[in-house]
């Protein structure tokens, strides 16, 4: 455990060193109060620091687990088979981590392709540094899908307008800027004045030790409200749309995130205000055809109960603690992804912008 | 403060002594963890316990505010238009304690209005007792009032069915049983198996302090969960009608409740799930002719930006917090009242039942 001081800009997490180096995570369940940063030695490290959420946001989640494997692999092996053969372990248990983001488990599926296709012509240590460099460049493509995911955003909100969020889906979440954030980032920086109200998000109060704190850093407005306030806010006039991130999105375009997500895309409906996702393409699951095939987490119900060890329900008292839930995509006015808006949310728009080959390609081959 | 044995009864508050006695109340801040009744002695005791919500719930608030008068009429006084004065004086205290709640200002009124008539006639001290038998008399009436609002609603709620309900409208927000409460409770003294789902209401979290604990005390099955949870809970079948108290109804049915209560009403409506809200007569302000003229409370932003003295959020975060919100009549199913059931929820439904005599009147009546 390291603690930053508070000269030094945190990071949500990065690799220190290298091939055999070492991953450091900003520990998000000490926030605000504490910047402290955990040093993640072994995979057993990042699965913990996955699990118990001091590292969180499905495209954080999925690059901490990349970095996991590349520490999962740190053994000596006697063939690149047998690195792969670990490799298969190592991911098989990170993706027993949590069960929602599909970040996760895109993360070390493409570990595992890269290494499978490279094996046969690599050495042990050369197929380590290929397996490495590709968790770099999972890590490198996060934060140029924050951008991306900003610039395409951006347009899509009015100056002088009220924006809700929930949960956290700014630059913590990710290795970069954001994706929901990522969009106000980039409003705020065209110049347009914006007022966040962030919801504080119980159980574990990510909007209130994470968001409200992250928008401060940056300087733009951010008021909190309790989670059940949000309607009431809505009905006085004070938001003009909300955005919130994804942490899978099945292929007609229903939306796996937060618990209260769906609670507030109906309440926006019910306002007539639109209602946006934002989230990179590793988010989405088209192998699932609608949501309902989305396994939700449910956690400790101990989050509810307890609050810093203090008991805030009376002893024995059940309680139900699902950490996600999903938003029909007909109530999701846009997806705003790193290759565009998709708009409307069905599964025919949700394919033709994922089947294109990304914007930079695009662009390379109009102009060769 | 006076602890009480766990084989104590905990009661929300009670009178001890003649004219001149004391009010004990429940201190509900300390809940469910301590078990602690506050004596007070003065009206400047009850403001207090007012404020900070030791006793809250609109019913019990008109209950403890009517001893608080009582209270504050210990002094020798030299005839009874001074006493009079005073109390007017003491009325005009208590009423500034919270704003939202109308039962306060209607316990006020009824006390002054008693006293007024009969002072004429009256010596000091029997004003005196005349006034602290009224405060008795609404004592006792909120007890009456809640077993009518549990007869009249428990024909509402069908056998095995699920319950969500917010903050707390059972015993510990009145004299009684409750209102939206004792509508549970009589329905399961009928015999019908429910399962309440309770709402932890933030930011003070009466209902898992108050309403999961209140609930356990009377062995009604009961599961916790957060606020933003409502949606996926309605989502997933596991409720079938929503029931709240009420803080203040307008002429036309709107009705202002804890805050969050909108967004329950909304999201039943787009379940096609029914809303009832449950109240004595004393909550309707027909002065009022609808929801927009309701004084809504703002309470201070270290109720979510702290929790027992500890930050949640980041220093300096600003932090919006109304402690209660409007929800349009369209959106309720029925009003139960110690009179009866109001459906369709509109004026002239709410002035015809109001507008009656009370149920045991018609009852003489017609055997006389």
């Amino acid at each position: 455990m390291l603690s930053l001081s508070s000269e030094q800009q945190p990071k949500t997490l990065h690799w220190v060193g290298d091939a055999h180096g070492v991953l450091r995570i900003l520990d998000q369940t000490r926030l605000p109060g504490e910047l402290c940063e955990l040093e993640c030695r072994t995979v057993e490290d990042v699965w913990q620091a996955i699990r118990r959420l001091a590292v969180r946001g499905a495209p954080a989640i999925g690059c901490a687990a990349a970095y996991g494997v590349v520490l999962g692999l740190q053994d000596e092996f006697a063939s690149p088979p047998a690195l792969l053969e670990r490799l298969h372990a190592v991911a098989r248990h990170l993706a027993a981590s949590r069960p929602t983001a599909v970040n996760l488990f895109w993360a070390l599926e493409r570990l595992e392709r890269v290494a499978a296709a490279a094996a046969p012509r690599l050495s042990v240590p050369e197929l380590r540094e290929r397996i490495w460099a590709e968790a770099r460049a999972i890590e490198a493509e996060d934060r140029a899908m924050c951008a991306a995911i900003g610039r395409h955003g951006a347009a899509l909100l009015a100056d002088g307008g009220g924006l809700l969020t929930h949960c956290n889906a700014g630059s913590l979440a990710t290795a970069g800027d954001g994706t929901a954030l990522a969009v106000i980032y980039a409003a705020a920086a065209e110049g347009k004045r914006l007022h966040v109200y962030a919801d504080e998000t119980r159980p574990l109060l990510q909007g209130a030790r994470l968001t409200a704190w992250e928008l401060q850093q940056r300087n733009i407005p951010v008021t909190l409200i309790c989670d059940a306030a949000a309607a009431h806010v809505m009905q006085q006039g004070r938001v003009q749309a909300v955005i919130t991130g994804a942490d899978r999105i099945a292929a007609n375009g229903d939306a796996a995130n937060k618990i209260g997500t769906y609670s507030l895309a109906l309440l926006a409906r019910a306002h007539g205000l639109p209602f946006y996702v934002a989230a990179p393409s590793s988010t989405f699951d088209l192998a699932l055809p609608d949501g309902r095939a989305i396994p939700i987490e449910e956690r400790p119900s101990t989050e509810i109960t307890h609050w810093q060890g203090r008991a805030t329900a009376p002893a024995g008292v059940a309680a139900y603690n699902p950490a996600f839930d999903v938003t029909p995509a007909e109530l999701i006015s846009a997806l705003i992804t790193e290759r565009g808006v998709i708009r409307p949310v069905d599964a025919p728009h949700i394919r033709a912008l994922l089947a294109e080959p990304p914007a930079e390609a695009r662009r390379g081959r109009q102009t060769s």
